[in-house]
């Protein structure tokens, strides 16, 4: 049995410096656990030179990926280099070179997924991500052996913290869009091209990832329905409050009789859901389990020392797998095939701002058009606009399904009482 | 390799019927993750012929436990039938066969926690106690695998799901505690005697075993200082409000630089803190590590269900195990000798409620008290008593060592312009 596996970093960043930091200041922790010494023998960088907050023998860095790849004394690649194609690649060289691999990459993983852990069973190797989602907590681990024993029905996940920042602070500071936005980028939340957060594409891969594994099916990124948060505004936020509700950016993934829905919208939760109080960058997944009924999961969703710890769990995991000699076999294979449900089949309530002409009889012809669509009505609210002539008209609906409310949206954008539908949201849970 | 293992049941009451219905109900998801057909094969009861909400054939159910300890074809014993002496004599002497244990017995564990895992590593079999602690959450998963590879410096927990409710009544609608009691009482989430759960002693067993886990060393029961919450009152619960905290019974668990602090006690924590939202009989872990930072896990803590989900989640592991031909290799043994802290190390705020005599200096005097003590103040609130002569003085300190803290308490009481001291509590957290 080795007494020493070797590491070899596939990238030397912010995740990758706090790995090699974990790795050095735990090693006694560490050699604890899985009875071995773990060190990292190799990694790459895209420049030798470069100031690093973490000490590492000059001579382990190299340019050249096969250096660390074809390295036969490498036991285990750890991949914190980002990117999909290439590293794609690399992983897959890893995993054909016997290399267990950890990967806190959620790109590559929702979209290859499926492949690469086919690569791995097919090599005998491991491949772990619990990083790649929801950085510093251990959702995976427990989506796939906590609650293994259960049937869970849904995930609602507040997955980007970027997103979650920017609602916090507009929803307790009143900022606009704009002005939050910009904060979280100074703070380094978010990205100078901040698209792939605000506009839900970051929680959709993750998303994709979780209901994969909860529902044991394979969803990919194209079953995700996706809407992000850079339409909402500040008046949004204050009738939501004002109504009793938190936005969120909420990625919900549901199953009912075998059929499932994956999406990512901003959502009203009631403000004593226990999601809708995780603030700021936090993250939190709110899992349902027929059995277990409520549970929720909060912690860090990004940050070096979060994200690193995942990685290192893993890195455990592979080499406690290593030594009892059962890597390769803790695949979760899909056992259902995937049966994605309708518009019809998709059931929740919805809140819907209008604005409409001040005209005798407007309101009954707007209310008429619900009632023919078989949409009723919880709560309506009515505020006269600053704007001469035109009414501010707060709608929030009983449950409906997705289907009759898109159809009454296309029926009221199209009446002449109607100015603008200015917006429209998902509202879970009840008050 | 066993294409059936064999489940043998100790206890059929209320957590072993839902045992026998989740993996009745779950078999193909079960076999589909195990690769391997689970049954029961025998259930020691006390009543053959009681009425039981689980179908399982009669000759299935004996009353005598060698019929399910010694029987040869059965692979793991499921204990649910709670109690310590005679429980631990029949999970050892199932161990002694070479049987696994899964068990949801907090009492057992913490109080024999270490000789049943040396047992189970010594005859190579798997010992898993996931129900144990917090019901329905995965949380001793979480600390021993998902958080492996960081250094867990605080364990915050709402384990007590009867304590919990009854300050959430007292909190949210003003209510005694003798009437928060009875309605817990009523509703069934207390026991006619109530004392294990309100004095704290179950909330102090699954600390015990929380802080063995994060802490990598041997906390014994004898370990945890305990505090109950029959001295609560509705007073204390305004004036906590009053001062942005909300109540609770915490476990905490504390480590630095080696020693370690283990206890339980109604504290205040600000109302933002993430564990103050845990409401009704809902449990919550709130755990601090040194690279992740706040994490917490929340979900139910008791309940049919979510009992026997961890159960068979523990079962699924154990079954894995077993095929995988790795079974009572997974033991965390203590790392670290035990050092507790002494009262000198204990840091913490401190809330405490005086009825004082109205005299003049009376304020002087109790303030230069604290100050001869090294106790600085942080608020002070005087309100006049009904009764005449006597005025209420709410104090909270600045952060001061529990030794310095009691020896104030200590001389208050013997001053003579003190009436009574009505209340003192441990507070946590910034607001």
């Amino acid at each position: 049995m080795k007494n020493v596996v070797s590491v070899g970093l596939l990238g030397l960043g912010t995740v990758g410096c706090g790995v090699a930091h974990i790795i050095k200041d735990h090693q006694e922790e560490l050699q604890h656990q899985t009875g071995c010494a773990i060190h990292i023998k190799k990694a790459l960088v895209q420049h030798l030179e470069k100031e690093r907050d973490v000490q590492l023998d000059p001579s382990k860095l190299t340019l050249h990926a096969e250096e660390v790849l074809f390295d036969p004394e490498i036991d285990v690649i750890v991949e914190v280099m980002g990117g999909i194609e290439q590293t794609r690649q690399y992983v897959l060289d890893a995993l054909r070179h016997k290399k267990h691999v950890v990967t806190a990459n959620k790109d590559l993983i929702a979209l290859h997924g499926a492949e690469l852990l086919q690569a791995a069973q097919d090599n005998g190797c491991d491949l772990y991500y619990e990083a790649s989602v929801a950085g510093g907590i251990p959702i995976i681990r427990s989506l796939v052996e906590g609650l293994a024993s259960d049937r869970i029905v849904k995930i609602m996940g507040i997955v980007n913290g970027t997103t979650n920042y920017i609602l916090t602070k507009m929803s307790k500071e009143g900022a606009t869009y704009e002005d939050a936005l910009r904060e979280a980028q100074e703070l380094g939340y978010a990205e100078a091209d901040p698209s792939a957060d605000v506009e839900g594409w970051d929680a959709a891969r993750k998303m994709a990832i979780l209901s994969t594994l909860g529902f044991l099916t394979n969803v990919e990124l194209d079953d995700v329905s996706v809407q992000g948060i850079s339409q909402v505004t500040a008046e949004d936020i204050a009738y939501c409050s004002k109504l009793g509700y938190t936005m969120k950016l909420i990625g919900i993934a549901q199953r009912d009789k075998g059929r499932i829905e994956v999406s990512v919208q901003p959502a009203l939760l009631p403000h004593d859901h226990p999601l809708a109080a995780v603030s700021n960058e936090y993250n939190a997944v709110y899992v349902y389990g027929e059995s277990v009924g409520e549970t929720m999961f909060y912690g860090p969703g990004a940050g070096q020392l979060p994200t690193a710890t995942a990685v290192v769990s893993d890195l455990v995991t592979v080499v406690k797998h290593m030594r009892l000699g059962v890597s390769g076999r803790s695949m979760v294979a899909p056992l259902y095939d995937k049966q994605l449900k309708k518009d019809e089949e998709i059931f929740s309530k919805y809140f819907l701002r209008l604005h409409v002409k001040d005209k005798t009889g407007a309101f009954a012809t707007i209310t008429s058009l619900f009632s023919e669509h078989g949409v009723s009505l919880e709560r309506i609210l009515q505020l006269p606009l600053k704007e001469a002539g035109l009414a501010e008209v707060v709608i929030m609906t009983h449950q409906t399904n997705k289907k009759a409310f898109d159809d009454v949206c296309r029926a009221l954008a199209k009446l002449d009482v109607i100015q603008a539908i200015k917006s429209r949201y998902r509202v879970e849970g009840e008050l």
